[in-house]
């Protein structure tokens, strides 16, 4: 024959950055059209999927190893704040003409490091054009032992609301980005600086917990749209309310300093959403359970509040005041 | 509290229109964060993504429904082609600002449909915004008893190659939506071009065969971009090749129309992609018995070429003249 080989550009792409992360034996190497995994007997799939675009969820210019963590560990934070133990993951990657063979390289570079970390290997995917934006939509798998996911709504009243890490600083390390004047005006050192723009770039899924979460919480879900607004639909799920002391949400030293300078602040770190961490509602008697197993697995975490009866959208309350948002939580629409 | 609820635009379009599509126990009606869902005992998960996207798969003015009904069953048709039983999908869209009303009750009208006709629920996902095109990201989960995924590369030197289906009507109807004039020139009539755009517009999953597949079949895929390419890696999957009649090949009265107007589009139906049908390797002893089974199943199927020693692409054979490709496949990069 002397037509072109059957390996289009797409097959080579594939073939060169993603085939050596599908490292599990059903991804078939990505030479087949489709994967078969054997689930684990006895659990449940846990399933979810979420896209990052680029322009809406990271700057066009950020770091690819940081696009693609983003894009997989947002993912992550959903299966941990589920109770849910990874097992792998589809990638659907929209790349716009002539991405540089340097980016792709980074970007399966970053998502061959988390597959590690994570141990969550890459199942299969596909690889399509895009007119403009990168969008990467990954869609992860994870198991629980049958029945045991942990539901949004199952917060009881007189449960303690924990979270994990700290708040906000994502939202802040967005507005850096944002705003050139802002590090100096919150007299932020660099290190500050540094650790609010990583917090934006890349999350900290809470996967060292799920199996805590799946032993004592309640109820519990991920913070990817804020604090304020999680928490409302949190209760709504579980027909409570709450009560929350904001001087009890744990901040980072940058997001304290920033906060220090300009007070107003509090509303973009309650409500700006990109946290990744937990909230989980625990029952009182399993507070310190939970605390020790928590801190054991290397996670902070911090008891902000009670969930309490009521229909009403969690109480913010904040030096003795009551706060009120402008806008919960971020949304596209 | 005065602020306004937490319901944002995001959560009150999911509500709306998707979470309706979302009955499966496991889904939650879409108001928890991830799916639970308990897959059947003794059988392998067969998982697939594969995304769609605006002014690239498909025209940004087509209908919703057709696009939304072209995501999914760009997956069914794999689920088919591996021998797997749906289960159900995750979807991610993202949407350009603005869309209206009407597209989005007319992509999920859409989706009900085949949701119903292949059985195939919604499990979750999401809705980001798109700063350009609408991107459409499915992942589709079956299943197959354990072990019995039908490969890509299982074809054995003289087992019969067979294709679902008519071959090469979506790349006409393609061409006829770019040239106004091209219906004129090759004589068609209204049934044959409605048919044609209809092809492109719509895929015919041929999950009715699936099993079937999975009793006769050394091997499968699913044609999506384009015959000729993709027996191609049918046949290095499996380190043989093949001699394919194109003679054989099965045709719709409307490409018949087009080829004998102008026989230069024997390339486009051979390598123009967008078929959704199915290649297979069937053994000979077994043609029988896999043809009547099909039939029965209300899927057409036609004995094209025979599988043959050798590494070299598979011979396409046309009047007596081996053909040469400028292009096998259709590739995004």
């Amino acid at each position: 024959m002397t037509d072109q080989p059957a390996d289009s550009g797409e097959d080579r792409l594939i073939a060169r950055y993603f085939a050596p992360l599908a490292t599990h034996p059903g991804a078939f190497g990505l030479a087949d059209d489709a994967a078969a995994i054997a689930p684990p007997p006895g659990c449940d799939l846990v399933l979810k999927a979420d896209a990052i675009v680029g322009g809406i969820h990271f700057f066009e210019n950020n770091p690819a190893d940081a696009v693609a963590q983003k894009a997989l560990r947002v993912n992550l934070s959903d299966l941990a704040a589920k109770g849910a133990v990874p097992l792998g993951f589809l990638l659907s990657l929209a790349l716009p003409q002539g991405v540089s063979e340097n980016w792709l390289a980074a970007f399966a570079s970053g998502l061959k490091a988390d597959i590690e970390q994570f141990n969550c290997p890459l199942f299969g995917g596909d690889t399509v054009k895009s007119p403009g934006a990168v969008m990467i939509s990954i869609a992860a798998f994870g198991s629980v032992p049958h029945g045991t996911m942990v539901k949004r709504g199952g917060a009881k009243v007189g449960d303690r609301i924990v979270v994990t890490g700290t708040i906000g600083d994502a939202a802040l390390g967005l507005k850096l980005r944002q705003d050139s004047d802002a590090a100096a005006r919150w007299k932020l050192d660099d290190a500050a600086r540094q650790h609010l723009a990583q917090r934006y770039l890349v999350p900290q899924p809470r996967s060292a917990i799920a199996e805590i979460l799946r032993t004592h919480a309640s109820g519990a879900m991920d913070l990817s749209d804020g604090l304020a607004g999680d928490l409302t639909k949190m209760c709504r799920a579980a027909g409570v309310s709450a009560d929350i002391d904001v001087g009890q949400v744990p901040l980072s030293a940058g997001a304290l300093a920033a906060l220090a300078a300009e007070p107003v602040l509090i509303e973009p770190i309650l409500t700006g959403g990109d946290d990744y961490e937990i909230a989980a509602a625990i029952p009182p008697a399993r507070l310190a359970a939970f605390d020790a197993a928590a801190k054991a697995a290397g996670v902070a975490v911090a008891d902000i509040g009670v969930v309490t009866t009521g229909s009403d959208a969690p109480k913010f309350v904040w030096n003795g005041r009551q706060l009120n948002f402008a806008r919960r939580s971020f949304s596209h629409f």
